[in-house]
């Protein structure tokens, strides 16, 4: 973009032909960017090749771990072998949970049987050998709300909801409560620990695990997910038991081991003008426990990646290429906020998250649309040829962009389809197979072509200086 | 079939639509045949009713354990509800394998990490705390079987295959030998565990568990299957590993307990004349510890159920109608030969068996086409309203139906969809969401059209006395 500092022009490029647009850009010598995302979308192998080698060569990768620490140092030597300079980790201290590894709930009576379960991130250990008690049913997280205080004393409370498929991800925000705060609801009413319907969209017997959270001063209790066609299966005991009570042994050993060091991965491609605030890529290198972590999110640091590699092989941008491979984003954004705290004074021209699977990006998003209309209309039009629709929501960037957040700073999402994320998000079927790679590859396109406009965009990317009125975009 | 005797009245039946036939076969007062076979495809509730209480009410029916036995007091009472006459549990002994609690993998070089495994039946136990081995791939079993003598001495043999969907079920047959003679081809060459890629056709990290068997004076091995997931990460480190050894360590606890009982179930609608032969309907009660065994064989029980009340609201059939829920299917069909044993010299008019899910039925096959064309071609003509066709295949009935062979009788296989039954077969993921209702009714229409017709029909089935030339059939 270094040619195309005049409005004029800038106005003229916009009304180009993206790959005439792109020709311009491109430095003599090296691949236009155009082209680059177009082959990107065709070859690329490069983000293939990461999540396949993150989650064959090490697999799953809980924070403050031996196994996230590994996961770290796979990607480092990975980032080095690529090209990327100053690569480094970047330590930090956490207070660390640890699943353990007995996770039985058996129903007693009436109808006798295993029921699957895993701990959910925070849960306290049962005693040895397990706790009974008898089961009281939550259709919604609300319904457990409303329980009169003290009505759960020595009860296990089991909280469902009714989650379905959402192409933006969005009954995540409606189911996620009953596991994110209905383990403390249901322990300061009395409960001696809570089995709640996996927040996930598929029928398979991998529940799903992810953080829960106790109010202050409401003591942690026993806390566990059982997977959806379990939860399906009690809800229907309670049908068929006629009045009589269902009993259910739950026995868990999780722990905190206290203090652990995690780590931040970062990596760069220096641009031409270092001095210049850089283009922040950010993944998270960590996962659950149970889960390899092939869609959530080696297939983000794999993106994220590959589109940097395939920027540079443009030329060496203007701006420096920074990626971020977050540390245990899983357990509470430990490594995302450690980044912002040790590097809150370095301003960031623009942040991207990918962590959202790797099926294809249909939407474009930024937090610039009224402020620099003329670069955001720009990214979405370079972007439409891949399928993906300009959009007014504004971006509220990734888990691990708290940094720009903190700065108030630029931030772009390139919403990716969910449809098939919360069947597999924080459960052992978050495997490589689950990957398409003609969807893997039209991310890698998407975000090379964006993140190679960015990173030679001379200006300020989210306050180019003129305020003009935002471009009219149907958007529902 | 009483009124239609005379060989020109059959030849005009077989002419004529079905429903005028049927309405021709049902007595007064009663419910014409092909309108109960219709009503069901709309809405029978009975086999939804029976495996939905079986997986709820029972869940896992591991053969020879005291869930079995629930499972079999639950059908009983089952049938008893439902107006069957004669119900009863005919016991018999057996000697019982169950798989312990203690089922772990873990890769411990290159690669550390956990694998996902389940113990195949009859496998041994390893040593407390578990048996590590450098690991040997098999890409297939044909390759074991090439394996020098005493090559895998100290060795983990890993046996792969290419198992495929297949509507007919036919990739059962090629990758089966897999689990069913890897472990013990491995043993006899010095391998001191085996462990297989599941044989299933789905990508979730809940292994196919399964029989497999020892030859004569090879002492069995510890023998687990791990999911396809697990299997297809296996077979990546062996690419990565570059020459390195990949080393396992396996840990299970399977045992033998020695002799318990298991029993049959039996139940009837007893003909008008119960000293003709009956038509007996086929299915198994148990099921793998790991499964709740809603497609296998829950589904089963509850159509063969359905479809002969469906046919007693047809009126009192000619021959009685026995349903057989034979126990212990999965470890050896004990069930099947001890009702063998226990009943040879009762003769059977014909058995049907429903045990490969719960998907639509697809084809008709008989062992009666040439002996007997003209009642095959008016039961396959009687389904093909439903959607099935009519096959040259020869039937040879379920597993559950060894006294049909014995007694070399007359057999028919209503052969369902088995594209999604290897998904399923043999996981914790084989649940009742896996059924649709829909499918479950048409398998319960045909069934009750062809239960129907066969038990009112006063001839002999597999051969009614005259040999015409089979009628001419596209089969392929």
């Amino acid at each position: 973009m270094t040619k195309t500092l005049l409005p004029l022009a800038a106005a003229l490029c916009l009304a180009a032909p993206l790959s005439a647009q792109s020709q311009a850009d491109a430095p003599g010598g090296h691949v236009d960017l155009a082209v680059a995302a177009s082959e990107a979308l065709e070859n690329d192998t490069l983000a293939w090749d990461f999540v396949e080698g993150l989650t064959t060569e090490v697999g799953p990768r809980q924070a403050g771990t031996e196994a996230e620490r590994r996961g770290r140092e796979w990607a480092m030597d990975w980032l080095r072998a690529h090209g990327f300079a100053n690569v480094a980790s970047e330590p930090f201290a956490m207070d660390t949970w640890v699943p353990g590894d007995v996770w039985k709930a058996r129903i007693t009576a009436p109808f006798a049987q295993e029921l699957i379960v895993q701990p959910l991130g925070n849960s306290a250990a049962t005693a040895e050998g397990g706790i009974e008690g008898e089961v009281v049913f939550f259709p919604s997280v609300d319904d457990l709300r409303a329980a009169p205080a003290g009505s759960l004393a020595g009860k296990i409370a089991y909280v469902s909801h009714q989650m379905r498929p959402a192409m933006d991800g969005s009954h995540y925000g409606f189911a996620g409560p009953a596991r994110w705060v209905g383990a403390g609801i249901a322990a300061s009413k009395g409960a001696v620990a809570t089995v709640i319907k996996a927040v996930g969209t598929d029928h398979h017997r991998n529940p799903h695990t992810g953080g829960t959270s106790f109010p202050e001063g409401v003591d942690p209790i026993p806390a566990a997910a059982m997977s959806v066609p379990d939860a399906e299966n009690l809800e229907r005991m309670f049908e068929r038991a006629e009045g009589r009570p269902i009993t259910l042994r739950l026995e868990l050993n999780p722990r905190r081991i206290g203090t652990t060091m995690s780590g931040n991965v970062v990596g760069e491609i220096v641009g031409r003008k270092p001095d210049l605030p850089p283009v922040l890529l950010a993944c998270h290198i960590d996962s659950w426990w149970n889960a390899p972590g092939a869609f959530d999110d080696g297939a983000g640091c794999g993106i994220i990646t590959a589109a940097a590699l395939n920027v540079a092989r443009t030329g060496t941008p203007l701006r420096t290429i920074r990626v971020l491979m977050a540390g245990a984003e899983e357990t509470g954004l430990w490594g995302s906020k450690a980044y912002s705290e040790a590097h809150i004074d370095e301003p960031i021209a623009v942040g991207l998250e990918s962590d959202f699977g790797a099926d294809r990006i249909w939407r474009f998003e930024s937090n610039f649309r009224r402020t620099n209309p003329g670069l955001h209309t720009k990214l979405a039009k370079a972007v439409a040829r891949f399928g993906v629709a300009d959009s007014a929501v504004v971006a509220t960037g990734g888990a691990d962009l708290n940094i720009v957040r903190d700065q108030e700073g630029a931030l772009i999402d390139l919403q990716q389809d969910g449809t098939r994320y919360f069947d597999l998000h924080h459960t052992p079927d978050d495997t490589l197979d689950k990957i398409d790679p003609a969807q893997l590859r039209q991310n890698v396109a998407v975000w090379t072509q964006v993140v190679g406009i960015l990173a030679n965009e001379p200006r300020a990317i989210r306050d180019a200086g003129t305020v003009p009125s935002a471009p009219a975009i149907m958007d529902r």
